[in-house]
Parts: structure tokens; sequence; C-alpha cells
């Protein structure tokens, strides 16, 4: 049964998270987390496993069948691999509709799948803040999610600049439609340009133009709807400026009831939808249950980090050792042990090296490692008690008293 | 499409887990994260689908074929939802063998699944924390391990009495081995013999006891192997008491290359294996790499929280939301948001209801919540500046300037 040489590539198109990516994932979770909380989104989680019935009946057929990992399970059950969140918190909402408080509010940062051909830049895994607040119609709720949204952006370091949110609505299409429909224009020449809106800055612009004339039989002008303007004002009153309407702005035409969202970057380099959300107040519906209006958004990591990249935002990576320590000589491992564990009590994170190698082998270890300092660990240091620091991204050393030396790596790390 | 009352419930023998639900969730990774990154231990995560084939090298068949989520992509390549995190991390390794430093310590919360008969405390996704050390042959990463394990487990507040650690070696089976060969029992007989060692605590001892006689042509009394009597030496030194050496510890033979352990509740309403690993030398062989020692263990989270539960060591339910502020009539919501702003900007966390309902409502809503303090907005207190705080675990009730809010519930919490 055991093959040779295995690969050790990860299935295609998702991630490994060696320490230093798992850095940065744990800097966009942590940054995400931190401003939901501190507006009152309380977090849950779900398995990436769902009975795929739960897509069958909101999402497109076209996700469904095409672009979701589906299988039958052993006891001949079809199940999914969530393509997103949204269905399955639904799920749970409708399931403790009772029990549960409102507003309520919730936050997730699930991986979700989607079967794409790989190619760059599109993954068939990611992950991806869900922030949803349920039970409030009014255009509060719209707002709390449009300016959480634009927190988390600031809590990342962006400035107001940097990205632009613009607004549409349903209201808007459906105006629209209904204009489409007295021009006689068939349901599948409205999806289409429904569809042509969506692709704004997604293909060549005059083309798309053309195309959206060609099918609506002359130019479209929409006009914003009352709700949309409302909730600018709002936004506006909240001091949040880089706000637009756009009648552009559709999304999930099937999905959403109110008011759409989706936050641009403005960097002419990554000039592209990062984000986005809008209301749904009718999801519930598919369990029986009675409405609940709701409004949410999704935040992917691979567009995040991008972003981040593209804005010179990411911090360096620290790793969560504080301490390498060197070990010159096997005699010397229970000595370390009993420094290590007065660090540690310390608060300190240290990490021994037991291989009794060459002291040079083994900075070079800590060194690869991306360990800042070492501190080492043999005969005249156990007798002496003193030992020497070593700053790995400065060269400097410092000899410290042993009861020292945590109080000294503390401040350096400061 | 659309269907009628699609059920809320979750896949079979996965979980929802809900705020409350998550804090525990939350409260055992955290706990496991600190003690791990205190050793040095670095996070790393892989992806949940992984090519099918990853498995049937080293996994039993049973496991492969009969107990994993297995299925064909889009692209008709077989893909497995990963049951267990150890292949994951050893492709990983393999992988960057040369960039990566050793020792290498990592850790790991990731799912798992597998496919089981659904049955009570059987689910089919659980989570697990995985720690392993890479690169070093001696026993101080054996002893390292195992202390790793046990410094967890006190930071959960068990004491050194409610656990035991039972060491077992492949060393001491592998000469059982030759015994049996000599005794001429059948390769299937002698892997039926290990699997009742394995069964100790499963099934009754009595039964078991007779079966292994019958098997082995009589009683079988194994020593114990030079490198658990080391090992059980270091561990004495690190001042660890609750080590015992038992031969009935194997768990996987076809992994498996030293020490075995497993960690026991010594609790007599749950007498049973918490969880366990050892030292596995030849696990990266599969991916034609150069051999890496390497020690670990995987702790579950299902396991864990029944061990909490029966040892009253859950925490009680803390939300993450500090003040729930009631508003009392549209026109204040503006203030609310002002006030709100000046809290969270003091790092508090605060909801707010726009509802609009009854004072009495919103307050419930706080209830079902768990928030613990509601404060009120209405005309008189943002004319007078000064709002009332209500502990709803109390009933207490201060009112407060604005400016003192924050530091009065800062205070509370402490």
């Amino acid at each position: 049964m055991k093959k040779d040489k295995l690969s050790t590539e990860p299935y295609k198109g998702v991630r490994d998270f060696y320490p230093r990516d798992m850095f940065v994932q744990n800097y966009l979770f942590d940054t995400m987390r931190e401003v939901a909380e501190r507006y009152g989104y309380q977090e849950y989680s779900a398995s990436i496993l769902e009975p795929t019935e739960l897509y069958e009946a909101k999402s497109s057929e076209e996700i469904v069948s095409e672009q979701t990992y589906t299988f039958l399970d052993r006891g001949d059950r079809s199940v999914t691999l969530r393509p997103e969140m949204t269905p399955s918190v639904a799920r749970m909402v409708a399931a403790k509709r009772r029990e549960l408080g409102f507003p309520l509010r919730l936050y997730s940062i699930p991986n979700v799948f989607r079967y794409e051909r790989p190619q760059r830049g599109r993954l068939r895994e990611h992950w991806q803040l869900n922030c949803d607040i349920f039970g409030i119609s009014e255009f509060e709720a719209d707002t709390e999610i449009i300016l959480l949204a634009s927190e988390i952006m600031k809590a990342f370091g962006a400035k107001e600049n940097d990205f632009e949110i613009r607004i549409g609505s349903r209201n808007t299409l459906e105006v629209l439609d209904m204009k489409l429909i007295k021009r006689g224009i068939s349901e599948m020449d409205r999806k289409q340009i429904r569809s042509l809106l969506d692709k704004k800055g997604k293909m060549p612009e005059d083309e798309r133009q053309k195309e959206i004339e060609r099918l609506a039989g002359g130019k479209i002008e929409p006009q914003e709807s009352d709700d949309s303007k409302e909730i600018r004002r709002i936004l506006s009153d909240l001091g949040i400026a880089n706000v637009t309407f756009d009648f552009n702005v559709v999304r999930g035409f099937e999905y959403y009831t109110g008011m759409i969202f989706e936050v641009f970057d403005t960097s002419p380099d990554n000039n592209r939808s990062l984000f986005g959300g809008g209301r749904y107040d009718n999801l519930l519906d598919i369990f029986g249950a009675e409405p609940v209006p709701a409004v949410g958004f999704g935040m992917g990591d691979v567009t995040m980090r991008d972003f981040l990249e593209t804005h010179k935002l990411l911090p360096p990576y620290v790793p969560s050792t504080d301490l390498y320590m060197a070990v010159l000589g096997n005699e010397h491992v229970g000595a370390a042990h009993a420094f290590s564990e007065k660090l540690r009590a310390q608060g300190l994170n240290v990490a021994i090296d037991y291989s009794a190698r060459k002291v040079a082998d083994q900075i070079k270890a800590a060194d690869k490692l991306g360990i800042r300092f070492v501190t080492f660990v043999g005969s005249d240091e156990v007798a002496s008690k003193k030992y020497t620091v070593k700053n790995l991204k400065t060269g400097e050393e410092k000899e410290l008293e042993e009861s020292a030396v945590g109080d000294f790596i503390w401040t350096q790390e400061m």
C-alpha cells in the first residue's frame, strides 16, 4: 500500500499555512474579531459540512450544481462543503428563534469552498468574516453594518481615501426592471442586464455600456431610491464621507431585499471590489420560520490580504516564541529546563534546543525560526548564573544576571 | 426549487456553535494555545481537504475505506476530509525541510472528520489540538511533549491526581511480538492481541484477559523497555509524578516507532482515555524525504469538554459584549451612537438596541443575550448627561455621569 514519493503539495487551490502565513492570518482574524466585538457582535460557528438542500433553496442553481463540493455520504445523503456562511447562520437563527435575544448580532470567520478552475488569485478555499444583525428592519441596522465594515478597514490602517463604499438598492433595481418590462425587454435579457451591471470594473467599460444599451434598447439611467438616500444621509451624520450611490451594485439579486453595498479599493494598482453585503429580510422563510429582518456582509481573507499588501499595511512577522535557548552540551539540559521554566513563569515563550549541536548551528536554527533572542546555557553560565542574551536582528549581545533576563526581553520587545 | 420547511438541524454528527458554545470552545482553544506557545510551539494550519493518497500510505485501510469522508472532485481526483492532522503536518514539514529550523515545534487546532454511525458522544466532526516537535531523536523531545500535555491539563485547573499519564513503548510491544512468534502465534492473532491490549478499559477486563490468554496460548507479561524507563526517570526529575508504565498503551502500531502515551481521567465517573500520542520517526518516508524524528500528541475538544464538565472546571459564560444600550425612542439613536462610540474608545464592547420597544422588552433581550450591564438613553439622560447602569445579574442600579460609565463597568468586571 505504501507508495514512494507521495507529493508534498496540498490539494489544488487550497493553502498550507506555515507559522509565517499563520501570523498574517491571525493578524487579519484578530483585527476583524476585535472590531466586531466592539460593536456587540458575538461569535458563532457551524460545521463546514451542510445538507445540500440548504443551498438549493436560495443560491443560484449555477453555484450549487457547478461550483460547490457536493457528494453523497456513506448513508446516501447529499452533503456540501459550505460555499458561503449565510445559509448556515440563517438556519441557526431559525432553529432557536425564541431563545435568542434580538437585535442579535453575530459574527464568524469560517472557511468556505468553491470549486473553481485553479488560476492566479482564484482559490478553492478561503476564509471569510461574516457579520450579521438580525431583528432590525430600520435603516440603523443597515448603517451600523456599513459603519462596522468601515471601522474594520480603519483598524487595518486604511485611510478613508484608500477605499470607497458604493451603495445600491434592490428598490432601484426593481424600478429599473419595471421600466425595462414596459420597454418589452424579456426576462432573460433583464437578468443579463443585471449581470452586466455587476460586471462594472471586471470588463472593458465601453464594451459593457454598449452591451447594456443593446439589451435594454437604449440608455438606462436608474434613479437612486429613497432607502439608499436615507442610508447615505445617516452615514454622513455618522461622519463617514467615502460613500457614493452606484446602481451597478447588484450582487445576489435572489438574495438581497433592500440596501446592497460594496467596498472598493481606490488604489489604481488594485482597483476592485474588496467585499460587500446587504439586507436580506426573507432568508428565514425557507425554514418556514416567521420572517426576521437581517443585514450583513462577508469579507474574504485573500482579498483583504491583497489590499493590505498593496497599501503596505501588513505588520512584519513576529513569532510567538520570544527566546531560543541554545544548550552547550547534553549535561546542561536540566539547567536549561529549570531556567526556561522561570522565564515561562514570567510570561515568556521559550524554546529549548536539545540537539547539542555546535552553537553556530543552534543560532542558525533560531534565525530560521524567526526568533529574535537567543541565550546560551553552558558550564560557565550555570556556574556564574550570568547569561548572554543575543538579539539576532541587531547582533547586539548583553550579559545579564539570571533574574534580569526576563525583564530585559520584555523591555526590548515593547 | 424553493421548498417549504427546510430542516433547521445541522448535518448529523456535527455541531452548531451558538455564542455560549463558542465561549467554551474559545476557552478550550485559548488555553491550549497559550500553553503550547509558552513552550515555543508555533501555529500552523492546512486545508481540511487533502488528496486521499495522503492517508492510504500510513493509516489503517479500515479507517480510509470505511471511516473517512472520501469523494471524487469535479476533476475526478479523490479527496478526503482529513480524519487526523499528522499526515498534513508531515507533508508540510517534508515540503520545506530545508527552509525550516529544527527543532521545529508546531501546533494547530484543526477540525477533523470521521464517518461514524451517529451515537451518543460519537461525533463525526471534532476539533483537536495537535502539538509536534520535529528534529530531536533524544528522549528530551518525548519528555517535553508529555510535560506540555501535563501543563495543558494543569492550565485547565486539573490537579495531578485528576489524571494519570500511562507510558508504553513500541519496543515493549516488539519484544512481546517476538516472544509470541516463538510460541508460534500467527500474525493475525498477534494483531488481535495488540488490539485487545488497546481495549483496556473499553471492555470487561476479565473478558479481555481471557481472550488475550486464549490467543497468546497463555499469560503474557511484557517487561518495560529501556526507553520508557529512561523517559519516566526524566519526567520524575521534571517533577511530574502521575506517570506509570502500562504495556497496554498501543494506539496506532503502524505509526509509532518509540514511546507511546495516553492520559487517563482518574475520576470513577469518567474513567477513560482522554488523549495521547507518541514518537513517529518514519512518517516523512512516504514523501521520499530524509527521515525526521518526531514526537507529538492530539487532544480532542469533545473529550476535554467532558473532562472539564466532570471535574467542574468549566468557567461560567461571559459574553464578549460588556454593555447593552437601551434606546427610549427613535429620536435618541444619534445620542446613543455618540455615547457608545465614547465607551468603545475606552475599550468596551457595546451593543445598541434600535428597536424602540418598551424598555422592559429591551432589558429582556439583553438578558437573553447574557449581557451583564444595561444603560438607558432617553430625553432625561441626554439632557442631564447622567446615565443609569443596571447590573442584570444582581439587579443593582447606579446613576453615573456620562464620563464615569466606562470606568464603572471596567471596575465591576474585574
